[in-house]
């Protein structure tokens, strides 16, 4: 997993079926920006930790995503 | 996932069998050049959301691709 | 796999409920910082292997994780 | 995938089994060097497409290979 | 799949017990070190051939590795 700081919010009104009914954030990650579906309701300035690889779209009810933001840090964490 | 901008089409008259009736086109992201399949309708010049891996082959009917353009980011959109 | 150092643990209290029971470390490698699933028990400054990708799940009783420490380097060691 | 540009090929007299019947060539990409299973019959001095991850071991027949050389890039192709 | 030399052995008395049985070679490619799981008996200074992901469990009767030495280079070769 990685740890990042949301930036922003991705907005599509074309995309693909399957991505339809998910939030993607954008994460600043210190290898560079990632953009990953929400799952724990993030927003700008959390510290956030993201999976990447296969293992997201299995917090996404499978959906076809490569990237997933599954927990927000607690302050003060290292 | 990631963000990238479309630069190009890729043309081969020489490609296994399981690729025919994709369009590829090249994407140019922070990190560098991708190939992906299209998903949307993208064109040069568009801003728009990759998936790479094992997750891009849902995109595209199972063919052995690994990444696809499966959004088009709107205009204004950071 | 690779060869990191434990440098801390992460800490969060909003997250995924698939991620329940995981006791997450931070790890410092050469190519940057990665947070595993601890499976051998390890703690700041032990020197461990890391698996990551979808391997990883094996490990973690198939909870969704893309890394995982999976041993502890005897000292010495290369 | 990625574009890049096929330099030679390798050879080995020792190598697990499951490798057997494949031609791996060496192709040089803007980030770095990857050795790829030919699937389209390509030589030194092509420009290729290559598949890596998953996806690869599909066009060789299930082979445990990790990345395959999959179309030869028609010339004046940006 | 990735060319690298073989540079050492990692040891580990504490080890997830899937991973029991498999000898473990440090691995210096031109993108850094990756420690691999053994299948074709490579020792220090063999210059090898590397698969990593999903692929690698294949040539470890599905231990949950994510790289494995799956070729020993015959010298002279590029």
């Amino acid at each position: 997993m990685k740890i990042g700081t949301v930036t922003g919010v991705v907005w599509s009104s074309r995309k693909a079926p399957s991505l339809m009914g998910q939030t993607f954030l954008v994460v600043q990650t210190p290898e560079g920006q990632i953009v990953a579906a929400d799952q724990v309701g993030a927003g700008r300035g959390d510290q956030v930790l993201l999976v990447t690889g296969t293992a997201a779209t299995r917090f996404c009810m499978e959906a076809p995503v490569d990237a997933a933001v599954v927990a927000i840090l607690d302050q003060g964490e290292k």
